[in-house]
């Protein structure tokens, strides 16, 4: 591919990559099986392509792999998420009690992923005034993993049913550092193109985006 | 593709997609060639594609169009920019003085990206104790969004040096919306794997992933 023209990229090559799009999934239900250890390295190397503000490059990476450490985390999720179904009543209480939100208690890989905020990479170029900035950025690299992931038949499930403020006393992280999300990693159980909240009936999509213009 | 099995994408498929990982840019230098409307159109609906807390699909898109809205969000990111360059001393702010941080007087398209921070879709599943995973939805929208434009042969430059609160107002928008970013979008100058920060020394790239265990 000629770097300067820009144009190596072929409608194949497009079409896969919205078909990679389409298959990424939020996946709950994972085999218990052990994943190969260096496509899990490749796709967390692909965390560095992401954007960054400033190039402040403010992501932090927690493997959790102690049965203590795991414990924590789970009891963590499960109060939360009891108290979420305490919030609903009716048939959304039903449905809700029905949902499978994590898959912590078989994912073979589960990591925490954090934006350290007090980091001086970059010199806060770019954060000044929004410094959520930093933020996005994780989260920006937690996609390129994610679609990386899923290219190597592999599932990640974003778990965000959590305190926060508890994870971190759990997991012993310095005081700056934000919690982005808790994360599952292994193989699905299934694959699909169509989210699980859809397939239960909890929610669909709208099927468009919503585009003003001034 | 065998959508149970998930196994079909090949290796040089994932080659391809690090590629176009290392080959996506900031981009603040613009042709003012104008783009394919398809193509652009295209990019946008990738967003659907996005994974969403709750399926609460909170991406809102306002085309910014008119000279008068243009003008605006120019000034805003003047003004923002002045305060930031004020806030450099020695070396840095000279630096900071020559850097090219948006695009907004070339680039053919821009956009502004919020959420609806008030959206009932998804009634709230997944953002109880982190509400900001709602904003988190629109970013990972953006990447795809992003990825999906450098397979075009399109650049996005992502401009955060703006004053949210003066953009809501220009921009008109529901209280309940929080501005994600401001999007210049056409074809780049030039093309390349090496962010422009880097190259002009405003701040190096790690070069390793941080990854503790627990």
């Amino acid at each position: 591919m000629d770097l300067r023209e820009g144009t190596g990229f072929t409608d194949d090559f497009r079409r896969q990559l919205e078909l990679l799009m389409q298959l990424r999934r939020d996946v709950r239900r994972f085999k218990r099986d052990a994943i190969d250890e260096a496509a899990f390295m490749r796709c967390l190397d692909l965390i560095q392509l992401a954007p960054s503000v400033g190039l402040s490059e403010p992501w932090r990476v927690i493997r959790v792999k102690s049965d203590s450490a795991r414990a924590a985390a789970l009891k963590n999720f499960e109060a939360a998420n009891a108290d979420a179904l305490a919030g609903y009543s009716g048939d959304k209480s039903e449905t809700y009690a029905s949902l499978k939100l994590s898959g912590m208690r078989d994912a073979p890989e589960q990591i925490a992923i954090y934006c350290d905020d007090g980091t001086e990479q970059g010199s806060g170029l770019g954060a000044a005034t929004m410094p959520e900035m930093r933020r996005y950025s994780v989260v920006a690299a937690i996609m390129l993993f994610w679609l990386g992931l899923r290219a190597e038949g592999l599932g990640l499930g974003w778990v965000s049913i959590l305190d926060p403020a508890q994870m971190n006393r759990d997991l012993d992280v310095p005081p700056q550092w934000k919690l982005i999300g808790y994360f599952c990693v292994g193989y699905p159980e299934r694959y699909s193109d169509t989210p699980e909240l859809q397939q239960v009936g909890w929610e669909d999509r709208r099927g468009t985006v919503p585009v003003e213009t001034r």
